[in-house]
């Protein structure tokens, strides 16, 4: 079957349709197959082929003093941290001031700035009539195993217009160039409100057009098996993760607990009834927080810490190099609630606020929390619903896998992410302030957009899309 | 007809569909709609109403020196001008940084800051089967002529909590209370970069249930008036033109130059290519603009003044006040160029980059200027597009009016706002970078999110919408 970069050069016409109702069905359709097709080279045992890759590359990581960072120095009157060259990002302090019905909120946090936007990008191609996704086996220094599946493109904008030194970005073009791919989606969605400041990334799937050369460390994969490899744990990166949120898939069914109308109101009141102001501020004033020799961490030491690791690949020309990742003290849990109503699936949404947003507000999962700094207090006082996630029944789990976040600034940030059924006792129709239900079909056109939901809650939608169109 | 809530109350459906197809069609009736309904007050000669309505308050506006300003003051080692309750908002400084793929630009201006979100809302409601809006007459002291056709309710956060004195507000629990109404519009608008920090306002459409009463300074008039009033000089107000624009008003046609994909991408792309970095600094040390006994202005007469104003009404209880408004040296040319392609129309929208937007770009008109700041220059040197504008015959101007804006933050700032038809020799179907060819159901689609549209241009989707709906 000819793409369309085959057919004739005839004019192309000024008017098309504004909506391309085959996208979705073609996406599904992948969903369903789960063997890639004849024309694709074998796939490997997917978690085997990336420990085979990390044990070729033989990477190595090692944690090392703040002082033995190369080029990363603390700035002698902010104390920030940062690279000589000025690139890559800076470690400063952010103070943050929420006000909302409840009450007044503040505190001061050390952040990540990254001002540059980059490129997530899967290039997907049909062999035999079913789109296939070209994914990586990329290591990352903060990864827990290293070499996870990755999006074909993950490149920072001076990363790959080259302004600083470093090797072309493999597919890069097909993401920057028109005329070498048709863009099936593309939108700049957050990163990690609590850890990054107003970071943004380009998450783009765009289809090639023609003949795609399969380079090392690549390998094309259905919808179906990506959704296989969702339920193990540390296999799919965070950037591939929300990308794969992305996809357009239908919504087969139409219908949902509030009208798309009212849904974006209740967004709209959240926003509104929340005052957020963060402001950067120098990370030697960041109260509560203390510089030692291998961390910049909380006084309690909770939270998470600043550290420094050194990364080296023993086998091939690849220059090794120092650089400081954020360490998550406890690992996190990370859960939707899930209800049917009238046979229409739901989960439960969190307006959640987080310092590094930029628009105060984005909906998160129903529990997005780091447990060991809630089970030392009565469960009274833990916040909404985390007690039903750490105690559902086992029949209640819907799924259940650990993924770690971007291992390129995180080291071992994982988190349990959950699907948890549950019923009008434990989380009403009419829940909480701050909380409402929404069908996967209603967050898959959020995320047509950017500013509405958080990376975490991405992650999962990522794997319910997976599931309802497998099903 | 009964409306939905004189319906006897069953449990409600526990899902409904996402989208209601009929909220569109009802917005076109009322559009064709060009009188009320019989059980209507008859309907007034609207600018002479206002007219009456400022002869009756009696309304005067005085310009004062910024030293005779009651409770307004200077900080002293800030020199930011605010109001010493803390409260309304405040005159600071912005330094913006802008780098796009074309070099850099810097700058700094004063701003006016007001972190608190507003609502602009709009009470709606069917007679005779046709949606009626209930527009209020109402005195802003920055309006060339005091009193302009304004939405139902408009008032801060503060106004409506009642966090500080003042009357309650007309309608307000229509737009705070559920179940007084029906949302058929509800979000987050950008108000203008060039002089607001990250001001946004809550833009609400909400129906009635119930009677209403009609109180003193309210009209009820039909989506077909209000189409008629966009084409009188200073009759529709800044804050009812955004709210118009925000009308889920039906794609009839469902085609458009770029699919929707497509368009988000390149909107994607221009937000991606540009980094902004505004930061507040102290008025005082905004270089290029001086403190004078009348006025903060440029050292080079340019832009815009920042004034004071007394505020008295000379026949009831309403206690007069003093405040600063903006004040523009010279009036705008605000104007979309606009094609027809395979039968379908389309406008040319501006990706702008506004120091004062949240993120960074938004869709403008295609010309949005002062004309006075160029017109000392050779034509080669004038912004794309803006020669088109102000030389085009009149037969191509196919909509022309003069709006001005927001009357309780700037002063007599009046544009002249147009839609000129435009051809392949001025405007090509391949227009150059930063601009796009869109049509006003993308426009539509675009403003029930935040962030998208500018101020400006959705003053021209307002006229826009009327004129598409009313053929």
């Amino acid at each position: 079957m000819p793409s369309h970069a085959d057919a004739p050069q005839a004019a192309p016409p000024t008017v098309r349709p504004r909506a391309d109702a085959t996208t979705a069905e073609r996406f599904a359709r992948s969903a369903a197959a789960l063997e890639p097709a004849a024309p694709v080279a074998a796939a490997p045992d997917v978690p085997a082929w990336l420990g085979r890759r990390r044990r070729a590359h033989d990477f190595r990581v090692e944690r090392i003093p703040l002082a033995d960072l190369e080029d990363w120095t603390f700035a002698p009157t902010t104390g920030n941290l940062g690279h000589h060259s000025g690139k890559f990002f800076t470690v400063e302090g952010l103070d943050v001031t929420a006000v909302d019905d409840g009450g007044h909120h503040h505190w001061q946090q050390p952040i990540i700035r990254q001002p540059e936007v980059g490129i997530l990008g899967i290039l997907v191609k049909e062999f035999d009539g079913v789109l296939h996704f070209l994914m990586q086996a990329k290591m990352e220094p903060g990864n827990p195993n290293l070499v996870q599946l990755s999006p074909t493109v993950q490149a920072t904008r001076s990363n790959y217009t080259r302004a600083h030194r470093g090797a072309a970005v493999k597919y890069i073009e097909y993401f920057t160039r028109p005329g070498r791919g048709r863009v099936l989606a593309d939108v700049l969605q957050s990163e990690h409100g609590s850890w990054f400041f107003r970071k943004s990334n380009r998450n783009m799937i765009v289809e090639a057009a023609g003949d795609v050369p399969l380079l090392e460390d690549f390998r094309w994969l259905t919808l179906g098996q990506l959704a296989a490899l969702l339920h193990q744990d540390n296999v799919v990166n965070m950037d591939a993760r929300t990308v794969l949120s992305c996809i357009p898939l239908p919504d087969t069914d139409g219908r949902a607990h509030l009208s798309d109308t009212d849904l974006l109101s209740w967004f709209t009141e959240e926003r509104a009834r929340h005052t957020v102001s963060a402001t950067r501020i120098p990370l030697a004033n960041v109260s509560g927080w203390k510089r030692g020799p291998y961390a910049v961490e909380h006084e309690d030491g909770r939270y998470f810490k600043a550290v420094g690791v050194s990364v080296r690949a023993g086998n091939r020309e690849v220059t090794g190099w120092t650089q400081p990742l954020f360490e998550p003290v406890e690992p996190g849990v990370v859960a939707f609630l899930t209800r049917t109503f009238d046979g229409v699936p739901h989960v439960l949404a969190h307006a959640r606020v987080e310092g590094g947003f930029l628009d105060a507000v984005e909906l998160g999962p129903t529990v997005q929390y780091t447990p060991a700094n809630y089970t030392h207090l009565p469960a009274r006082r833990w916040p909404p619903f985390l007690q039903h996630v750490l105690t559902a029944p086992p029949e209640a789990v819907r799924y259940e896998a650990v993924h770690s976040e971007e291992g390129g600034r995180f080291l071992n940030a994982e988190s349990r992410y959950l699907l948890v059924e549950a019923d009008e006792s434990v989380a009403p129709l009419t829940p909480p302030p701050g909380y409402q239900w929404v069908t996967p079909g209603q967050l898959t056109s959020l995320v047509r957009h950017g500013h509405y939901v958080n990376v975490q809650a991405r992650t999962l939608l990522a794997c319910l899309g997976a599931m309802r169109t497998a099903r």
